[in-house]
């Protein structure tokens, strides 16, 4: 097999912390043990041609092995998922089920989550920012209530540990300092053991070099 | 095969015009031929426990067969194109790219879309309603004018009519009477290509019989 090589920031706004979209893909690679190479991108070569061939909206991250060309963390993690054994349970049922929380931690968990960490940005100076964040912090209460309460004692979403359990701790650990997390213990322990991972732990070493400027990232 | 369930807004918001999430399911199993029964449910069955243990996050649409219980349409969808022939390549890379568009509809092009049906609703009395509706018509330009650029003059966004068109469209017909498709004629003509097939007009009908009261939907 190809070693693929996938896209990062060469400097992640996130200040190391590992909330960029590639550390999804790194995480995933680790966890099958898929060496990969890693080009790092600038903001404004991601807007360029060159890289939004690969990406049509300019963004990271990508996957690139042999001829095959991947955006978009989800499609990348399940593709490697698909091709190696210890991101989905083997049967039929339980694969479809591990999809289904994929989808939900990037279309149902993500956004309120997504658009409160730009709110925070975009919208700190404006008049309105407390009331924003308030309706911003309800709907993302919302669904963590919800998924703390399928959760329950469970170690993981559904059975053995998933490409969706992954995406979901990546999707959780975006809340940041917003303290939110915290208030569902449940959900706190759970981004815990994800983060307790070995394969995470290199995945966020490695990203970490790279926002220290120690990366040994082809470019 | 066990013909499949799904659920299904008893009253959809939208008033018949297809856009609940329901839509994308009924028109991926009329492109595969595959038929199926509904179970409408109201807004205060979807949040009681029977329905939660169908959908943790207490929505629509999801899809029962035999013992194998699923939620979110993306995963739903994806299940179906994968069972059946006609939604996505038979070759490995071309299948790859295929779902990498299905969650570049989700997670990319969808959130700022849905963000604004929803800030139309709840946030039109607010003193920041014009600005926030600007902010948000400007992320989803920022999306449509990239996807149109990669449309150019295909007929679908890579080789054949696949799901991740399917799910393209559906997101796209979200943005309804905002005017902001009508800005951009490749992809207008995009979606009315979608709207065109027969499967997607068989599945139109349907949920608008439901509208319309005279579904033969089980409940």
């Amino acid at each position: 097999m190809t070693t693929p090589t996938i896209t990062a920031f060469e400097r992640s706004p996130d200040g190391g912390k590992g909330l960029a979209r590639d550390m999804r893909v790194r995480w995933a690679l680790e966890e099958v043990g898929q060496p990969y190479e890693v080009r790092l991108v600038s903001f404004a070569a991601m807007k360029e041609a060159e890289h939004r061939a690969r990406h049509p909206f300019g963004q990271i991250p990508t996957y690139e092995e042999a001829d095959l060309v991947l955006f978009e963390s989800g499609a990348i993690v399940l593709h490697i998922a698909e091709r190696h054994d210890g991101l989905l349970p083997r049967d039929t049922n339980g694969r479809a089920r591990a999809i289904a929380w994929m989808f939900a931690a990037l279309n149902t968990v993500e956004p309120p989550i997504f658009e409160r960490s730009i709110a925070t940005i975009l919208e700190k100076g404006e008049p309105w920012y407390e009331q924003r964040l308030r309706t911003l912090d309800k709907s993302i209460r919302t669904r963590l209530t919800d998924l703390s309460r399928r959760l329950g004692d469970a170690e993981w979403l559904d059975g053995t540990f998933s490409a969706g359990d992954l995406l979901m701790v990546t999707v959780l650990r975006r809340l940041g300092s917003s303290g939110i997390l915290e208030e569902y213990p449940t959900l706190s322990a759970y981004v815990a053991r994800g983060e307790a991972r070995p394969a995470y732990k290199r995945a966020f070493a490695d990203q970490f070099a790279v926002f220290e400027g120690s990366g040994k990232a082809q470019t």
